[in-house]
């Protein structure tokens, strides 16, 4: 076989070769086409057929995830408030049915303060804040139990992670049993605790469970990353999907934020698994409204010109929130994973969790949880009325509480996200936005009530609402998810699924690019990047772009301190030599020490796999020659042939190649390594982590990078530690 | 300066080096950063924000042009029945303001059976018959002779060719000034008249010619072919923007189905074209409904699971109806083109539109305009009565009228789409769809209603309408529109867009998908794809697998049959000689012939500029030695150094290298030519269009391709001939 060599399958935190993954798979599709008869046909058109049963179950059974986790989670939030008579098990609106929308005329509904005879205002007061927080402290510290003690995996969103395997990087069990059922409890029980976490990162990492378990029953899948990574995609894009009922949206945030490799084949199946996700999501009704998710808007006022102003204010505002809400996170981060915090992993949780259900109890907005806060910020006043926020007799009492929650929340996600929980930024975000948005609504509000003549509310009629705060609070938690994230086509097309209507696309659009630029302004990269960096994840953006001018020859390793191998001359008991003297991951194979005529690649894992292989032939001995090159024509047959696992056509490249072009052919190729060669003689190599380490030094040229080039990244999120603790072999 | 070296503007008809443009642009920005103090830094905000400056206008032009066309079409339709007495440039509507929806009691509005007096029904039949064949028969005739003698590039949807410019063409002119002008007339004369075209494909091309005059103001623009593509990608988005009231199915149908290059840069500036072209027609409010498109559409019931049954057969029947369709069109097209009928264009168009405008009378489904039968067709029946369609006491007329409309509009459409007019086919084939869907809906309704105890209806309730006539109409139109253009997800998603609901979404899916499979059993290709082959257009398609074992070097040029050229002892004289007795678009370089060691690769044009620039410098003779090596050290100045013209760091390739490997190395980076070596040695040369050559023999060997490396492409379509018609220097 020619090309680029058979292999072994990828060790653990290591990166995927792209283009021998679609060599392999076009070679089984090769094999696949030449089976005659209608026992071949059968299984061509079975196997075209594969893909699609795979995204259709994953879609199916993401959707129904997705819907038992907003049931438990409604439930858990509920039990915080009371219990159900008829059956313990029955949330509020169930053990409720029937009743009208009045809470108290419901008596199968037994609030605690009831059934505790707390009887005075004060002990009804005091029996509500004591079991709130002792409910809700519970609940995080259950979930950091459950991460610590089952699953290291479930920890954060998910997202860095999901970017960096999609990326072309092997870490096991990741997306695995253990994840998928430690993290979806564990979602449930932050979702219901007062923590500033949302579950709609943890939701995509569990599609994406789903996306990985799934696809092993098809070898097709099973024996290819890259085809593994097909299918990834679009579970990623179910994810969204059931997180926001976006279908569009989850497959454009596949596509912008967390895909690497998105052909168009994968495109359209990322939209079937994605739609039918939202359509299993639907069919199981879980917040019984006929919707997709809680905060779903109709407005039927328009925005006006004036109100463009403060969008692009709202707008600023989330750009400077989304830069210093990542650096703080990440130093935050970087400390608790530095210091002896890190040991602490669930009384660090159990603090946080005190802390923040004291204090947020005391606010109303910061009380309820915050996909019911974010429904009802984005809600019209024409609705009926929410904790005063459209009680326009007293404009002072909700912006002066609302901004008190945002700044709060500002602080404590800042804290919270990346504690050893399962916990997604997107929500908090999103309700920070939306308390800011709906605040300046709010002022913008009263200042037209109380000053109707003032030029810039000219364009206003006279004895009508003018002002729409909902529609504030949703650009303002369009431009703080823009900002933290740093996602645009995606997020205006989630915002414009929830609301539907074309008209205010253009606010949202405008406040997520003006966040966008004032975010980049400080810092070029979103919280996943972030995240990606400290983790230290071998990760090649391919949305940056790279304008120095600079050539492969200053970032190759140069053959001198390179270890190669030569075709003839070696045996096996050389070759086993080398690998222990070395711990490279792969070695150039040159014709002979003089001319050093590149001949091929050989990787670690494959050299010391063929070794293991022939040393159990009969008539190998350790002395046995081996071979890289053309066989010589031999009568014994005590000799290796090592050229079927050789790469035999490595790209190359010759030293004045730019390294912009170098880079970027890494990334469209999705290389590992290319081999600087002039006129065929060997003069270097460069690896994708080279890449990565000049990348990131350019980018961050204060923080000081090991200059050995033979040591590996930390992974530190992931250390060796933590991984012992993930049992079983899923 | 190394790398790919300088080039001069390419030639009309080359195809562009995407490599060596983006190393162009990213060259430019490192320059403009280097420029220091405040002027710096405004420079450089200025230039990020021309990208946006210049879709913005795309867009708001591309909106106000698509306004303008559809508020002149209307007209054009109307005065097919009458006029308006208080102003003849006034249409029905404007002309009937403040009256109720009745035609009848506009007294300002004059039927032309009025003013012509005719009196008995069969004279006010025939006067109108008469004056239907005379105005479509006009309109039909002025469109073919403007395109004839000022724009022959106006012809067509002009998507075939857009996508042939995406893909790194360069046709001049073709998004020129003439072709904006010629074919905004042309397209209204046409939507107008009674042949079964539409106007979204060619609005599409209306689009891009925005988007490539726009841009020339900016150098940055003008002088980058591949920044260029980038505008005009963003500039399709706003075309199917406009067309169908669907940004985002705009912007996916430029990702899915014309562009080559898709940065998520481009995405981004794409979504914001589309929106503000969006925002731009919705405020010139055509319809005067506040909607984008005649054809928005709400339904308030919900499909059934046998409905389901239908749907796939409506899937199936689009399909089929798809590769008929393009089989039938493009034999007629290269009938046309082949024989004598090809200088007969304007009385080819007299002829059919006659026989159309004849036909179509006669049958009220194919008399009415299509944009206003679809709606109609998609309509529920609640909103009252369109022409029997729900006349449920006789089911029978309908259908029937239907199923002959839908069959008599394949045939037609099949002929006309490729008369040297501006067209889409678009509209027909969702116009034939939702024909043959609504008969299907109405026999699926007959059934029903005389059989409601069949067990296919048990889920139906009782006393109540269950069948949607109106969404089989629309599941029929997708299915068909599918078949014919092979799209699937912008497709999906221009139709979420004008229901706007999820519910449909999955019945859409289905149809769309069944459809692609049972097309692509017939043909792979779709309509656009098998224009592009015939007209021979140089078009790397990226979306297919190539799936054949074979080696570059099967493939290349071999060295033997090369025309190189030596680093050294060539003069001006001996070059000129190469030139004159060659017609290859470039040469290799090597160091002897000896060697044949690889120095670079140079283009013919590049040599042509360098040598007519060198002649002009004083001190060089004919006899002048020229270099393209690293130079001798000489006293003397009378030398030509060609190496700053030349690509010293082309791509090159074992010959062992897997063809298919190649192939998405041209495919992913934008390569013109791969040079193949071995130890440095020149073996080879394969260019894109030897692997497009390569690749049109796999798909249809049945075509027998002539072997001879050295030809040209034919461009039929653009022959010389017509391009001596295209006056202006635009």
């Amino acid at each position: 076989m020619e090309g680029t060599g058979r292999r072994v399958a990828y060790d653990n935190f290591t990166t995927i070769d792209w283009i021998h993954d679609f060599a392999k798979e076009r070679a089984r599709q090769r094999k696949l086409r030449h089976q005659k008869g209608i026992g071949g046909q059968l299984r061509l058109i079975f196997d075209a057929m594969e893909g699609w049963i795979v995204v259709l179950a994953v879609g199916v059974i993401s959707g129904i995830l997705a819907a038992v986790i907003t049931i438990t989670t409604e439930w858990l939030n509920d039990i915080k408030e009371g219990y159900c008579k008829t059956g313990f098990y029955l949330n509020r609106k169930n053990c409720c049915w029937g009743y009208d929308d009045d809470r108290e005329s419901c008596v199968e509904w037994v609030r605690w303060t009831t059934a505790l005879q707390a009887k005075s205002a004060a002990a009804e007061f005091w029996t509500n804040y004591l079991i709130y927080i002792i409910f809700s402290t519970t609940f995080a510290t259950i979930a950091a139990y459950l991460v610590k003690s089952y699953s290291s995996y479930s920890t954060g969103s998910g997202i860095p992670e999901i970017k960096t395997i999609l990326g072309g990087f092997v870490i096991r069990k990741f997306l695995g049993w253990w994840s998928l059922i430690i993290k979806s409890i564990g979602v449930c029980l932050i979702a219901a605790s007062s923590l500033c976490l949302g579950k709609e990162g943890p939701l995509i990492h569990l599609a994406c469970c789903c996306g990985n378990i799934i696809p092993r029953i098809f070898p097709k899948f099973r024996h290819n990353e890259a085809k593994k990574r097909e299918v990834l995609s679009a579970a990623a894009a179910a994810g969204v999907s059931v997180a926001f009922g976006a279908p569009i949206g989850g497959v454009l945030f596949s596509l912008e934020e967390v895909s690497y490799y998105f052909p168009f084949r994968t495109m359209w199946r990322s939209f079937f698994c994605a739609m039918v996700a939202a359509v299993a999501l639907a069919s199981m009704n879980p917040y019984r409204t006929g919707k997709l998710v809680l905060f779903q808007v109709v407005y039927d006022r328009e925005w006006h010109g004036f109100d463009m102003f403060f969008f692009a204010l709202l707008g600023i505002m989330g750009g400077i929130y989304g830069a210093l809400f990542i650096r703080m996170n990440l130093k935050v981060a970087v400390f608790r994973k530095d210091s002896w915090l890190r040991y602490f992993s669930v009384q660090e949780v159990i603090i946080i969790s005190l802390f923040t259900s004291i204090v947020s109890y005391l606010n109303i907005y910061m009380r309820v949880n915050p996909s019911e806060l974010v429904a009802n910020l984005f809600r019209e006043c024409e609705g009926g009325d929410y904790h005063n926020l459209c009680n326009y007799t007293n404009h002072w009492e909700p912006t002066l509480l609302l901004l008190i929650a945002s700044i709060l929340k500002f602080f404590l996600t800042a804290v919270t996200f990346g504690l050893k929980v399962p916990a997604g930024v997107w929500l908090p975000s999103i309700a920070i936005g939306a308390c800011f948005g709906r605040a300046v609504g709010l002022m913008v509000h009263a200042w037209q009530k109380y000053n109707p003549g003032f030029w810039l509310f000219a364009s206003c009629e006279p004895d009508t609402e003018c002002i729409t705060p909902g529609m504030y609070a949703m650009v303002g938690a369009a431009a703080t998810f823009g900002g933290v994230t740093r996602m645009t086509v995606s997020l205006v097309v989630i915002m414009f699924e929830l609301t539907g209507a074309l008209t205010y696309v253009l606010p949202i659009m405008i406040a997520v690019m003006i966040s966008k630029w004032v975010g980049d302004a400080f810092d070029k990269e979103g919280i996943y990047d972030g995240w990606i960096r400290i983790n230290e994840y071998p990760f090649l953006d391919s949305k940056e772009d790279y304008v120095y001018n600079t050539l492969a020859s200053q970032y190759m390793t140069r053959v001198e301190d390179l270890t190669v191998i030569t075709a003839t001359g070696h045996t096996l008991e050389s070759l086993d030599e080398l690998l222990n003297d070395t711990d490279y991951k792969g070695f150039p194979v040159v014709n002979n020490l003089k001319n050093m005529l590149l001949t091929g690649y050989i990787s670690r894992s494959e050299l010391r796999y063929a070794m293991d292989k022939a040393k159990k032939k009969t008539g190998i001995s350790l002395l046995s020659p081996c071979y890289f090159s053309n066989l010589p024509i031999l009568d014994s047959t005590a000799f290796i042939d090592f050229k079927p696992w050789m790469d035999q056509t490595p790209i190359t490249i010759s030293p004045k190649f730019p390294m912009e072009m170098t880079i970027e052919l890494f990334r469209k190729m999705g290389l590992r390594y290319i081999l600087i060669t002039q006129h065929g003689q060997l003069l270097g190599l460069i690896t994708k982590k080279d890449v990565l380490r000049h990348l990131s030094a350019i980018r961050h040229p204060d923080v000081v990078n090991s200059e050995d080039s033979q040591e590996q990244p930390k992974y530190m999120m992931i250390s060796e530690r933590d991984l012992t603790n993930d049992f079983g072999t899923v």
